[in-house]
């Protein structure tokens, strides 16, 4: 058993709504599970003889959960960026090769080694940055071989780092070009069989796909989600970010854990994702970076009491963001969320967006994952403009 | 004589116009100085024989410059940026000791040692990121002694970290309740009596103000630059963030060396900055924070030809960011630069933004100062979010 003290503690409880902030608390850990969170006056008897881990006036937090990301990739995006700002029209870039399908090419170039080292850097700068569980997508294969091969680099990730790794199938990110006049074969061959296999092979914990007119439909999305259904596997979608598909309101009658981006949202989505408890993710790096003017609908999903979760949505062509803190100050800045909200939207709502009951809050029975900062208010954590104050995390009990 | 070797090699010069790259680059460095550099094949046989320092196919970059921060000051102002996102006005905020007063009276309070270890963590984040010239305004003690106490602080960190600091008197960024119906008197008293002592301390590198409907006009701040002249002190401006006074056109023809922020710049602005050759320094931390929509001229800053440099703003206020990379990634995605523009941003036109002419690019006889990333590009730099691929830094020939 471990004994934290003398530390602020951030709770993050459904009840308090926000921080439920402990100024001078304490907290006890036993086999990589917390057995007692309080007021430090309050610690029972029995807890009072363990050797204290002195914090020294540090806060905890519940470690931070990045629920939506595409990290593990092939190459970058770089010189594409650079040439869009040297004045390149879309033709001009695409004959130079750039565009999602120089993703899909260096991935599927890449061994599964080159994949992992290539990845590995950017996991390591959100895991210094206090995260502890990470979602990860495959979506850059488009064949099933380089999918499985993208899944497998998420789950070496998740064993040589201390770091949840949680997998999603999303095979139904874009349509590559050699199925360009076969949309059926596509989702029967690739993203339905792939399912299976994929699935077969413990390397899915949920589906996921990309509603958008340049994407998969509503129609061919509720498809694959059926198929879901049938294997036990968790949904969600990237809906609404371009344009009204009513793919939230879709995703969320087959029940699905989260629907992302949102940004051209409407009342039927949120309605529907109130009704189900779907998580709304918001991806502010995506709408950063594309100089989205529009924003979600943000008084109406909180209006709905719809739970707004966080992420970076790390990618090399939309948001090659890799810091978190970086995504909560952006929330509050470009999103009007508070930093309440923020830290909500990386702890207890993003455990949710991804099925997890068992952490994003610090309560009796929760897993020990947590995060200790070098501030005295957790406001500072959304405030402050790439600035790290991490002192340590901790998993499952263990400080790392 | 240090020779590094097997390196992509950024060069920053002014023939280029960008980066200048050398793809297999080799640089020859003797008594802090750039001896020699240029392809590794052309490299004279009177440099062959010297232990290579072998950078494994890394890029070299001038050490990074970040030519406009306030980033001594204390306090944080967290807990304002939470109430205002929680819905507080303007008086509110005022009430609860909230805005710029707030961290005058915290600087005020903390003593010169507390200053030094508030700001240090700041300064890291710069450093760590490859800033090796850093620029530091007073302007938070609004008092003779409190304005002393900062710049003290300011050389304190130049001797303790590995860092160029340039200082700037910045008396006039803000006028203190104490002389709100005396501006005149303020202006003499503080202003201008203190950039006697300070100079006299050998506290100056620069005069800075900021002219504003709610700081300093146009004329006060021109007595304020006739001042400086007479102490042989170069003078710039904060000028146009909020409005067009005309102040970037005061400043040129006073031959300010930078007019900075300039969302609000006009023709005249601009015609009279060519002339003078004053650099346009950018600071889109603030124009993010204050979710500005009025973007500054970049069109007709280029078309005439004005140097444009990039910088945090480092401030507790409107813009808390210590990224020297993130400033680069908004000045492209923000305003719309070049990477190779804000390359040169954070180089070669910051250096001229300082009145150095010693750094901020890689010939020799420049300084030693030099930045080694692991990226193959130059463009990764400002593409990526949050990310440091930083590998070392070179001080003055030293490796630190
Ligand atoms: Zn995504
Ligand atoms: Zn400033």
């Amino acid at each position: 058993m471990q004994l934290f003290s003398n530390a602020g503690i951030a709770v993050m409880d459904a009840e308090s709504g926000g921080y439920g902030l402990i100024g001078r608390g304490a907290l006890v850990v036993e086999d990589g599970r917390i057995v007692w969170v309080g007021d430090a006056a309050g610690l029972p008897d029995g807890y009072r003889h363990l050797t204290q881990h002195d914090l020294e006036g540090r806060l905890i937090t519940p470690g931070l959960i990045d629920c939506h990301t595409h990290i593990v990739f092939g190459g970058d995006r770089a010189r594409e960026f650079e040439m869009r700002l040297e004045g390149a029209g879309y033709e001009e870039i695409a004959r130079a090769g750039g565009g999602i399908l120089s993703s899909v090419r260096a991935t599927r170039e890449a061994t599964e080694d080159a994949l992992l080292t290539q990845s590995l850097p950017r996991v390591d700068a959100l895991l210094a940055e206090g995260v502890t569980t990470l979602e990860i997508k495959s979506g850059y294969g488009l064949d099933i071989e380089t999918e499985l091969k993208m899944l497998r680099v998420a789950r070496r990730i998740g064993q040589i780092r201390k770091v949840s790794v949680r997998t999603t199938w999303l095979a139904a990110h874009a349509l590559p070009p050699e199925y360009k006049d076969d949309r059926a074969s596509y989702i029967r061959d690739v993203v339905i069989a792939g399912m299976d296999r994929a699935h077969a092979e413990g390397l899915i914990d949920a589906v996921d796909g990309f509603c958008e007119g340049i994407a998969f439909s509503r129609n061919e999305m509720a498809a694959i989600f059926d198929h879901a259904a049938t294997l036990g596997l968790p949904v969600k979608l990237h809906a609404e970010q371009l344009s009204d598909l009513g793919g939230a309101a879709m995703a969320a009658q087959h029940g699905a854990i989260s629907a992302d981006h949102l940004e051209y949202l409407g009342p039927d989505g949120i309605s529907a994702m109130a009704a189900s408890g779907t998580v709304a993710v918001l991806l502010p790096g995506a709408f950063y970076t594309l100089r989205e003017t529009k924003l979600p609908p943000m008084q109406a999903l909180r209006d709905a009491q719809v739970p707004m979760a966080l992420a970076t949505d790390c990618n090399p062509g939309t948001s090659p963001l890799t810091s978190i803190l970086l995504t909560m100050n952006m929330g509050a800045t470009l999103f009007r969320m508070t930093p309440a909200e923020c830290l909500t939207g990386v702890t207890r709502h993003a455990a949710t967006a991804l099925g997890l009951a068992d952490r994003g809050q610090i309560r009796p029975g929760m897993r020990a994952d947590l995060a200790i900062w070098n501030v005295t208010h957790p406001a500072e954590l959304t405030y402050r403009i790439g600035f790290n104050p991490l002192h340590a995390r901790i998993i499952g009990g263990e400080l790392v």
